[in-house]
């Protein structure tokens, strides 16, 4: 019998997808993300939906800070609407935990969330609450709505041949250091779009080795990737920088022609902006290994 | 050092409430069935936004058909928007699995949800897939937006003093029958709120002793039941009416001089209605004991 195991996420979403209505008006699939909702032609904004989820002893462990797992928890989410050029608004945060949990613990949790909402934006519409049995992995999911101007979206399965491909910040290593308390790239995202609009662009959740052939495939084209490029995270190995995952940089493709006056224009001169590579026709493309996979 | 089993869903609420920045444009307070969030006054709808979850082993039972689980899941929510009026619209499915989860199981899974989406409408806009540890509880967040027409919308919290209170269907033993595969009240929420507007409303998903309890303190009020009137399921206690929960029919509260009228309009045969009680001043309420407690 097949377990999630043996297929993995991806295929697992590829079998789902089909097994239940869909969204005709979307304005992104489900594979972005975020989904883009129309609210019609009144509205200067289109709305994004999004939900992501920790899970203790696979996102964060138990004795990790609860201020800073809730951080995370949202911060996750602020990424993503960054990645589609946009901003959060309301967000729902649903917890299964245990009810041995200290409610000590779950107010920390809040309060990471509130130091995230406030610094980022966003707030809180409504939640819910259930317990877990004893002994079961908590929970934390978090469903958020955004909005981002109609010019302003930027999709992941738009990225042109020719294109060049650049990151910000260093990959790699992450799970050493700022998972639980990164920052998500929402200010250089907003400026991105209104200045150098990227022609595709997403975060970097699962590492480079498992997003970028997402954002490749979904766009219909390959990759090329100069390893020699990669801004590696000190101390960290090139396949650490490509596999490890939850860096939550911005991974974007523009027009090569631009790239000189993005670079001199940048102004975020703590971060680091690194051109990795460029989109090949598919049949060009190369091959990545590693990255995170959830069903391991 | 307190926990969650301690001092229960409701007090913990209160307690997170205010560590996070909330939503002061929102039309109905985070402890109503849904968040409701208007648009903007070109919307004739308010946009109504809705978290929910179920686990393995509280909500449903490893050998439960997942297919009802799925329906399950996305019913509450949909239950949820009849509450307050209005409708589903967008769904976001979270899902947090163990890897040795059968592929099968997922499909059905979302067979059950498509089920329930295709017959009371509503669409998946997007979802989330995350590995759980082996041994820990799946957990199944659904995460929605729903629409109201603003003058549909009924709040839980505006009951009036000397309103009757009516209950649909019958109450009681739902663990035995229909907690997997219930009928969410839509259409007749949404006959009830554009013939005989309930000055309140809300479904009973925790049990009459938990949410009518909810329904008065929001409203500032008391209730008073008459137990000899409750529509109790065949076979069950009057304890279990009032005690088990996961009945998901609507409870709702209206002007005593419409009672008759409603009584005579009604058109749905097949669905009992019953004046069970009424709304007092907050001195002169009973007390309700039982009820489903998510912490114990």
């Amino acid at each position: 019998m097949n377990t999630l195991r043996d297929i993995g996420e991806d295929a697992l979403i590829e079998r789902l997808i089909d097994l239940v209505p869909r969204d005709s008006s979307a304005a992104a699939g489900p594979g972005d993300d975020c989904a883009v909702i129309d609210l019609g032609p009144h509205s200067p904004t289109l709305q994004l939906l999004k939900t992501d989820a920790l899970v203790a002893n696979v996102h964060y462990l138990p004795d990790s800070p609860p201020r800073a797992v809730g951080w995370k928890s949202v911060a996750r989410v602020i990424s993503d609407f960054s990645a589609m050029g946009g901003l959060p608004e309301r967000f729902l945060i649903t917890l299964a935990l245990p009810s041995d949990t200290p409610v000590a613990w779950v107010e920390d949790l809040y309060r990471g969330i509130g130091d995230c909402l406030e610094k980022f934006g966003g707030v809180l519409a409504g939640g819910e609450t259930s317990s877990v049995p004893l002994g079961s992995s908590a929970v934390i999911s978090v469903a958020a709505t955004g909005s981002v101007h109609r010019e302003h979206l930027v999709l992941r399965s738009t990225a042109k041949l020719g294109n060049v491909l650049l990151v910000t910040g260093t990959l790699g290593g992450s799970i050493h250091r700022k998972h639980l308390n990164f920052t998500p790239r929402i200010v250089e995202a907003a400026w991105l779009v209104s200045h150098f609009k990227p022609t595709a662009m997403m975060d970097l959740s699962d590492g480079l080795a498992k997003d970028l052939p997402r954002m490749a495939a979904a766009s219909g084209c390959g990759f090329t990737i100069n390893h020699t490029a990669l801004p590696i995270t000190q101390g960290c190995t090139a396949a650490e920088a490509i596999g490890d995952g939850e860096d939550f940089e911005l991974l974007f493709a523009i027009e090569p022609e631009r790239v000189a006056e993005l670079f001199a224009s940048w102004p975020f001169p703590d971060l680091p902006l690194t051109l990795i590579g460029a989109i090949t026709a598919p049949e060009q493309g190369q091959f990545l290994a590693g990255g995170w996979e959830h069903f391991t």
